[in-house]
């Protein structure tokens, strides 16, 4: 292969950890990036908010005039590294339209705005790739969309936000509280001032929302996606988790769901839910992140690795670069997420999980029996009950573990028990995923 | 995307419980696949040894003349699942000339034939794809060539024998021998009558020599790869290994080496290792399989998952028929591996590894000093010595773990111990591996 093509051009928008990060390494490994490509790439401008001498590249690439530096005829693939939903998604069109390959980590954008961004990549046959938009540095949008292109994905299950799993992890080592370990990993640069994306699992949501869309080639948008956050998980939820040989972990879980009839549908839905100890996922901890994939033929499959940070995101993208270079090298384009399927999405109502309800009842005979009577009610099977630590003038804490019940069922159930006498509140409602049953 | 396009023609090269699979998929899964690739797939012709009724699909189907086959003119692709290198070698060969496209899962011939295979495939410009080759269903081989070709790898370390995974696994849980273990893996099913190929490291070398050409973007064949089977690790291995926190596993493992000088070097090797609990590949139990990557930008990344067997094995035939059968549809071709770094190959004499070295001495004042002497003569730094276990008339087990050290230096001062008087027997040298220094 031959290195010595004409250059391939390219536009970086935006210069923050990984913009840099991708400028710096373009420059450093040159040579075998080039030999892989078959051409040299060659940066012809990043676009920024404020060009100034001290931004660590050359300030002659510099410009403020995205509009311009996407259109330019000596620029190839855009690489979009903006962040927020505007004005990425306008530099990315844009680009799109002017006929130029786009790679971009944007969740945000994708999961609001995919449809316009690949129906733009189609019309202009040129390439759109987004594997850093999932999962930083962990190769999950390219086995999807192709390893796994002629198998039938069953469910994908991802601990996808570093943020979350990081407080999660620290509540499950330390025994601390929500609000103490979210203030330790705001110390420690692992959540942002202003938390709510994370903690309250729009992050996580968006990313579902691309899993389920390229799993089950169907559009799946971020409102399609059913949510929970993380903020109402104490330290006592950890004790019960503990007490079932489980952990909890934030996860962004994209189902296929086959009703009595035949009719499939894709539920994509992220809450914190127990997960047993034994399972691939349950030891994933702190910042890293995993994305576990079942599929009728290759079974089970787990990715694993770092899910966020300047150098991991850099590597996606750059992965990403080099396949749309070579593709401008070598003429052709790399395969398209499909949308042919187009299932209805799946009400939360409708999903079936386990449960797990803690519940603080009064100290007295026939509790338990009057309890099981509401679960019983709604076909809702119990799997095990057991009270959990000392009884004294508050009553007592019981905890419940259903089979498998519908969301339905089970929050009708739960609005029963708090409305008996005998229970003097619901504590805590979690969901269990990951067992066989 | 139409799927209404000419059928894309496929001849199967094998019926065994892969290519069974695959043929029953394309059938079953037939609209999915025509929706994915933009036309329907179509069997053309299977070819066997054995013609006959009884074989689960139609018998017109078959044919034994493979040359004919891969030449016909309304096959397009040619899906290689017979196994042993001739008549693959040939198979292929007829079929790449022929200007099919070509999938494979054949690990002993690309390890041995890969560049005469690669270049047959350049010349007639066709995809020539293998993703089935190393660990079955999981994702490896089109995460290292497309995911990370921005990236630099460091290192890679497989789990990918599934047979002796089983087996050491085995042994650690259950405290067998090598023999007990060896044959209850074999009434399983794990490990087939003559195991040679599976326990003396001959099938991980040639993934390792796979995943090092492409890792590294330099030809390795399997006759460069170190190689050491598992037929000599002990129940007392396990012992030691469980007090020092560890397991024990085959590692394929592919490295990049920099001197001094700046100059680089590909290591290629095999061997069962201790691996620390903490690591991630420790928990890699059974017959799975996992791949684990440490790359420059990405950091550490996992790829877990079912490694054999006939579905998982169909499932990366499938996604690389799809691929192949998309450009074949859309015009263009996959991305290939290159070569283009030509690294030279390090003898395993240079390569540097940790070591825990099992002994028996004679219960004396002094061993440990006339020991502890030889490996400081050849400069082999000790991390740890333990005595494990009771002093009996046999004398004492002596355990010493070492720091970094190179093969060529442990492997002269274990023959000095040997010849010590106080050593009665060096009874064991494993190396170490996943730890941070």
């Amino acid at each position: 292969m031959s290195d010595s093509g004409r250059p391939i051009g390219v536009a970086i928008l935006g210069l923050g950890n990984v913009g840099s990060e991708v400028a710096r390494i373009i420059e450093s490994s040159a040579s075998d990036l080039a030999a892989r490509i078959g051409a040299p790439l060659a940066i012809r401008g990043i676009g920024v908010r404020r060009v100034a001498a001290d931004r660590g590249v050359p300030v002659d690439l510099l410009t403020d005039d995205i509009d311009a530096l996407v259109a330019r005829d000596d620029v190839d693939i855009v690489v979009e590294l903006m962040g927020p939903v505007e004005p990425a998604r306008r530099g990315i069109l844009g680009a799109l339209n002017a006929g130029k390959s786009v790679v971009t980590a944007n969740k945000a954008l994708l999961a609001q705005a995919a449809g316009e961004l690949t129906e733009a990549a189609e019309k202009a046959r040129v390439d759109l790739y987004f594997e850093a938009a999932v999962a930083g540095a962990i190769p999950v949008i390219r086995p999807l969309t192709q390893s796994l292109a002629g198998d039938s994905v069953i469910r994908v299950s991802g601990i996808v936000n570093g943020t979350t799993n990081y407080i999660l992890s620290a509540m499950d080592n330390t025994g601390a509280g929500y609000d103490t370990a979210l203030a330790e990993a705001g110390e420690l640069g692992y959540a942002e001032a202003d938390p709510t994306a994370d903690v309250e699992g729009y992050d996580a949501a968006a990313k579902a929302a691309i899993l389920a869309s390229i799993a089950f080639h169907t559009r799946v948008s971020a409102d399609d996606v059913y949510r929970e956050g993380i903020t109402k998980i104490s330290a006592d939820d950890f004790d019960s988790a503990r007490a079932l040989q489980c952990t909890i972990k934030l996860l962004s879980i994209c189902e296929r769901l086959t009703d009595n009839e035949g009719h499939q549908r894709v539920s994509a839905r992220v809450y914190p839910a127990l997960v047993p100890l034994t399972h691939p996922l349950a030891s994933v901890n702190g910042a890293f992140n995993a994305v576990f994939v079942e599929a009728e033929a290759a079974g089970e499959l787990m990715f694993y690795g770092q899910g966020a940070g300047g150098a991991p995101t850099a590597s996606a993208v750059l992965g990403d670069l080099v396949m749309a270079a070579r593709n401008r090298v070598q003429g052709g384009r790399g395969p398209r997420s499909s949308r042919y399927a187009q299932l209805p999405i799946a009400p939360i109502g409708l999903i079936p999980t386990r449960y797990y309800v803690r519940m603080r009842v009064a100290d007295k005979p026939g509790v338990l029996a009057t309890v099981a009577t509401e679960f019983a009610k709604r076909e809702v099977s119990i799997a095990t009950v057991r009270q959990e630590g000392e009884v004294d003038e508050t009553g007592a804490r019981l905890v419940v573990l259903t089979h498998k019940a519908t969301d339905a069922a089970l929050s009708e159930t739960v609005a029963a028990l708090a409305d008996l006498d005998v229970v003097l509140g619901v504590a805590s409602v979690i969901r269990l995923e990951g067992t066989q049953e």
